[in-house]
C-alpha cells in the first residue's frame, strides 16, 4: 500500500545523532557522537541498592498505573529540589510535571503551544533532537546564531520583531549542546526582558546545568520568572541514568491542564520503576556529593581531550573550550566540509562524531562537527583525537 | 501571561477514565473505574528474579542509551513471539518498533499518517485514551456504532463511502474497550476487505487479546494482511505490568523510516529497564503458561461480577457478557443519565465506574458506564455491585 505520509513528517529524515549512534554498536567504533554520559559516573552501587528496596518495598506500586502528572511523592521532591537548589519553582507560580525524558518536554510544548506553520525560535546551532520534535509538529523554525557568550540579543530582537507570533524561543544557556557555550548572566537577562517584552514565552533546556567543571555557576532564566513566562525542561539522564528516560518540566500554572492531557494522549505516564528509581535516589542519596564527583570525571575528560586537540599543528582545526556538559564544538580550516570529514573519520578510522550540518536551522553542511569527551574512556579519547589528526594530514 | 493553547488542544478535556483514577488514590473507594490488570495476576516472583538478574548481569545497558526502534534483542522476540503465537507477523512485510506503552502506538501513527482535519473512523464507543490521542493531533473521529458482534460493517462502508481520504480505521477486536464485545471472524474478514478496497489502512488495537477465559481465539485482522495494510499495537500492560509502560507495534515495513523519526522526536526510546525486563519475561518465563493462569483469574472474577449483577432485580440494568479482558459494559434503564449516576456513585457510595459518555464520539451523556472486574479485589466486586444495587433503589 502506498501510504499517505502526513506534511509535517513527509520531509523529515532521521536524527544524524541517532544514526550516527548506531555505528556506536560496533564494538571496534570509538563513539565520540551520542551525549550519553560517562559510565563510570553513573551511580551503580546506589542504583542497586535502589532498585532492590524497590523489589522487595514497592513493587505492586512499580507495576501498576500513575496519575499522568508523574509519581506524586516523585512531584514534590522534585519541586523541592527545584526550589531549594536552583531558585527554579515558586510553589505559588509554577507547577511540574514528570516526563518521559527531556526529549517528551519539548514534544508535550509543542502539542500545547504550537499549530502547524508556526514559528518557533531557536539557538543557532541548536540540539537536533528537540529541533527535529518542533519539525515534526510542522513549525517552522527561525535560527538565531549563537555567539561564545550565547544567543547573539540583537539578532533575537530581530527575528522577535519578524515574527510576532512566534510561539516559543528555546533556549540551552548552560554548555549549549553543540557549541559548549554558556549563555552570560546579561544575556540570560537581556533574552528574559526581550520575551517578556514581545510576549513570547521561554521553553530553557537545562540537561547539563550539574555537569560545571570550571567557572561560577549561573542562574537559570527560570530564576527571573516573575511574570510566568518560563518552561523549564531538566532531565535525570546526566546525572542518574538516560536509559530510564525520565526528565521533567516546571512551568506556570496554568498550563498544567493542557499538558496534562497531553501527556495522557502521548504516553499515559512516565515509567514507574524509573520515577520510583528517580524518587529514592533524591530523597535517599547525597546529590550534592554525586554532582561534585562526576564534575571532575568530566573535568578531567575534557582537558585531556582540549590537551591532545592542543598537540595538532596549527591551522588544522579550531574547537571551544566548554566550562561544563558534554561537548567540544570543532571547526575543519578551509573548505573541507565536516560531513564529508565525519563520514571518512567513521569509515576509514572508526572514530564517530556528529557533523555540524545536524545542528543549524539550515542543515546546510559545513566547517563544524560535535564530540563528546564524557562516554569514551580516556585512552579511546587519546586515540579517537589521534586518528582525527591522521586524517586531517 | 496569557499563553496561547493550540487549536488542536484547545477544546481538550482530560481522560475521563484518568480523571476517575485519581479517586482510587482514596483507599476507602472501589475502583472498578480504570482498566488495570489484576495485582494478583502480576508475575512478581518472576519479575523480582528478573530485575535480579538485569542488576547482576546487564546494569550498563539498562542505563545507557538504546536505538529508538527498541532493545534490538526484544525487537527480535516480539517478530518471534507474533509469528508463532499469534501469526500476525510476516518477516518480508512487516517491521516491528517497541514503543512506550500501547498508548504511544497511537500517538506515532498520528504523528505519521495524520494531518490536521483528518478524519480517523472509530468504533462508538472506543477507547477513550486512543479516540483522545487522535483528538490531540486535531483529527476530526467518525463513530461506526458497535454491534454484539463488533462494528456495524453497513455502516462502516457507508462511513468509507463518505471520507474517502479517511487516514485509518481503528479496532479493538478482542472484548472491545468499553463494550467487552467480540468482533466475529466474518467482520473482521470484511472490515479488511472493505479497508482494502477503500485504501484505508487498519489500525488493530489488542491489548486484551491474551485476556480470553471461555470461547475460542479468534485470529486477529493483521494475520488476514496479505496487502500490507494493516498497524497491529500490542502491550504488555496487562500481562506483566501497566506501570512500566512497554507496548508494541507491527506494521508494513515501508513505515519503519517515518515511525522511527516519529519516535526518536517522541521520547528518543523507551525505557531500557522496561524494555529488559519485557525481553527476559519473553525468552525465560513460560508465557503460555502465565496466560493460562491469568485467563482463570479473569475468568473467575468476570464470573463473579455477572453473578452479582445477575441478582440486581429486573429491569434496572443491562449488561455484556465479555468472554475476555477486563470489562463489563452495563446500561441503565429509564432516562436516567449515567453521567450523574457516577458521580453520585462514587461521592456517596464511594465506589467508582467510568460514565459512557467518556467513550462515545460525540461524547454525549447516556444510559452506559463501564465496569472492571480486573483490579477489585473478589468482596470489593460483591460491594461494588452491591452499592450499584442500593443507588439503583
Amino acid at each position: 500500500m502506498n501510504f499517505y505520509i502526513s506534511n509535517k513528517m513527509s520531509g523529515m529524515r532521521p536524527s544524524a545523532i541517532r544514526e550516527f549512534f548506531k555505528y556506536a554498536a560496533d564494538p571496534a567504533v570509538i563513539s565520540m557522537s551520542a551525549g550519553s554520559p560517562a559510565p563510570e559516573a553513573l551511580p551503580t552501587r546506589a542504583i542497586r541498592e535502589i532498585m532492590d528496596g524497590i523489589m522487595r518495598e514497592d513493587l505492586q506500586k512499580a507495576l501498576g498505573y500513575s496519575i499522568s502528572e508523574g509519581y506524586p511523592p516523585l512531584r514534590e521532591s522534585l519541586k523541592i529540589h527545584l526550589r531549594e537548589r536552583y531558585a527554579s519553582f515558586d510553589e505559588n507560580r509554577d507547577e511540574l510535571i514528570v516526563t518521559s525524558g527531556a526529549q517528551q518536554c519539548m514534544d508535550l510544548i509543542c502539542r500545547v503551544l504550537c499549530d502547524e506553520g508556526d514559528v518557533v525560535i531557536c539557538e543557532d546551532p541548536s540540539f537536533t533532537g528537540s529541533v527535529n520534535c518542533f519539525r515534526s509538529y510542522g513549525i517552522r523554525v527561525v535560527g538565531v546564531p549563537m555567539e561564545e557568550d550565547g544567543i547573539s540579543v540583537e539578532q533575537l530582537e530581530q527575528a522577535l520583531k519578524e515574527h510576532g507570533s512566534a510561539r516559543f524561543i528555546y533556549l540551552i544557556p548552560n554548555f549549549q549542546n553543540p557549541t559548549g557555550y554558556t549563555m552570560s548572566l546579561n544575556k540570560r537577562r537581556a533574552c528574559y526582558d526581550l520575551a517578556k517584552k514581545h510576549g513570547v514565552p521561554i521553553l530553557e533546556d537545562d540537561p547539563y546545568g550539574d555537569l560545571r567543571f570550571s567557572g561560577e555557576p549561573l542562574p537559570a532564566i527560570k530564576t527571573m520568572d516573575e511574570d510566568g513566562i518560563v518552561l523549564y525542561a531538566r532531565t535525570f539522564s546526566k546525572v542518574l541514568s538516560a536509559g530510564i528516560r525520565v526528565g521533567y518540566l516546571s512551568f506556570p500554572k496554568e498550563l498544567l491542564g493542557p499538558l496534562t492531557v497531553a501527556k495522557q494522549c502521548a504516553d499515559v505516564h512516565t515509567g514507574m520503576l524509573s520515577q520510583l528509581l528517580c524518587h529514592r535516589f533524591l530523597t535517599q542519596c547525597d546529590l550534592a556529593e554525586h554532582i561534585r564527583e562526576i564534575g571532575e570525571i568530566y573535568g578531567r575528560k575534557c582537558a585531556l581531550m582540549l590537551g591532545e586537540l592542543d598537540k595538532l599543528p596549527p591551522g588544522k582545526i579550531n574547537y571551544t573550550q566548554p566550562e561544563g556538559g558534554l561537548f567540544v564544538w570543532a571547526a575543519l580550516h578551509g573548505s573541507q566540509s565536516a560531513d564529508d570529514f565525519a563520514t571518512r573519520l567513521v569509515k576509514e578510522k572508526k572514530v564517530a562524531v556528529v557533523p555540524g550540518s545536524a545542528f543549524f536551522a539550515d542543515m546546510a553542511p559545513g566547517p563544524n562537527f560535535r564530540m563528546t569527551f564524557a562516554a569514551p574512556a580516556e585512552e579511546q579519547i587519546v586515540k579517537g583525537i589521534s586518528a582525527i589528526a591522521e586524517l586531517l594530514g
